[in-house]
C-alpha cells in the first residue's frame, strides 16, 4: 500500500487555520495529528481533542525520549508533534494533517521531503487584525505581538508550496483538499500506474 | 486582470474525456474551446456545439489564414483549435478547456508553456476496450485500430503533467477541477499577493 501524505498547515495567528483544519477533517477523509503543548487551555479546549496539554517537565521528558517528530518554543510555550501517531497513520496509507507553526513546518520538511506545505492567510492584514480583535480572548498587547509575529512569519511564506487565502471557509477547505487531490494526480506520483498500463497495452497489441 | 489558464485534456479514445469535459463545463466555470474537424458528425452531434464541421477545403483555407493555434491529422481527418476564441477568453481571464489529441497537446505546450496538460485514462485496458465496444458506433476493426492507437498515445503520457483515472465520472471531474484550483494556489502563482501582504505588514509594523 502507498504511504499516506503529510499535509502541513501553517498560517498567521488569526487566519482561521484551526477552523479550516476542523472542517477539513469533518468534510474529507484525513487523519488529524494532535499537537502537545505547554500553553494554558483556552476556554472550551479539551485535552486530547484540541491539544495534549503537558507541563513543561512532561514536555521536556518527551523530547528526551525522542517522542516528537518536531517541537519548538513559541511565545514562551512549547509545541510538539507526537511521533507515534503520525508514523502509524502514514504507514497505513492515511493522509495526515498537521497544524503547526512555521519553525515546526520547516523541521518537518527536512525530515519528510514529500510533506506538502500549505500556508493559510487572510486576504489582507486589516482582516487579520479584525479577526484577532474579534476573537476577544486577546489583549490589545497580545494582538500587537501577534501581528509583529505575522511580519516575521511572512518572511517564511515563500518556503511554503501553496498559499491559500481563507476568505470563504468552505472555499478555503475545498482548496486545501484540491491541493492534495491534484498532488495524487501528478505524473510523478502515478509511476506505477503508468508502467502497468503500458504493460497491458504491450500484452494486448503483441 | 490575470490571464486565464489553458487546460489541455487528452486521453485514450474511449476513456470518456468528452463526457468529462461536458460535465466540467456544466459543474464549474470554464470556457470550452470547440474544435474544428473534417470528420463526419456522429449521431446527435451538433455543428458549433460538439465541433465546427468543415470540409477539407474550408479547413485547409483556415490553416492558410493562421486561424488555428494547433491542428493535426488523425485517422485521415483534420482537427484544429480556432485561435480567436481561445485568445479572447484567456485575455478576459477565463480558464479555457481544450479537448485535443496528443499531437495537438504537444503543439499547445510549446506555444503556451503555462498550459496545464491532463491525460484522462480508464483504470485499465480491459475497461477501455469494453467502453469502445459498448459505444456501438465502432466496428470491431475500428476498436482494434483505436487500441493500437492507445498504445502509441501511452508513449506520450509521461509528457502530461497530470494523469487522471476516469473510473467514477464525478470524482474524475472534481479531480480535474482540483488540479486547476491547486495550480492557482501554488506559491509561484501567488507572487503579487505575497509582495502585497509583505508590504502591508511592513507598513503596519513600521
Amino acid at each position: 500500500m502507498a504511504r499516506g501524505r503529510l499535509i502541513v498547515i501553517s498560517g498567521f495567528s488569526g487566519a482561521g487555520k484551526g477552523t479550516v483544519v476542523k472542517r477539513l477533517v469533518e468534510k474529507y477523509n484525513y487523519s488529524l495529528s494532535i499537537s502537545a503543548t505547554t500553553r494554558e487551555p483556552r476556554e472550551g479546549e479539551v485535552d486530547g481533542r484540541d491539544y495534549y496539554f503537558k507541563t513543561v517537565d512532561e514536555f521536556k521528558s518527551l523530547i528526551d525520549y525522542n517522542g516528537f517528530i518536531e517541537w519548538a518554543q513559541y511565545v514562551e510555550n512549547y509545541y510538539g508533534t507526537p511521533r507515534k501517531f503520525v508514523e502509524e497513520e502514514l504507514a497505513e496509507g492515511k493522509d495526515v494533517i498537521l497544524e503547526i507553526e512555521v519553525q515546526g513546518a520547516m523541521n518537518i520538511k527536512s525530515q519528510y521531503p514529500d510533506a506538502m506545505l500549505i500556508f493559510i492567510t487572510t486576504k489582507d492584514i486589516v482582516t487579520l487584525k479584525d479577526r484577532l480583535v474579534g476573537r476577544g480572548s486577546e489583549s490589545a498587547d497580545v494582538v500587537e505581538k501577534r501581528i509583529r509575529r505575522a511580519a516575521e512569519e511572512a518572511e517564511t511564506m515563500p518556503s511554503y508550496e501553496y498559499i491559500i487565502i481563507n476568505d470563504d471557509l468552505e472555499a478555503c477547505v475545498d482548496a486545501v483538499n484540491s491541493v492534495v487531490v491534484a498532488d495524487r494526480c501528478k505524473k510523478e506520483n502515478q509511476t506505477e500506474f503508468l508502467i502497468d498500463i503500458k504493460k497491458q497495452l504491450e500484452d494486448y497489441t503483441r
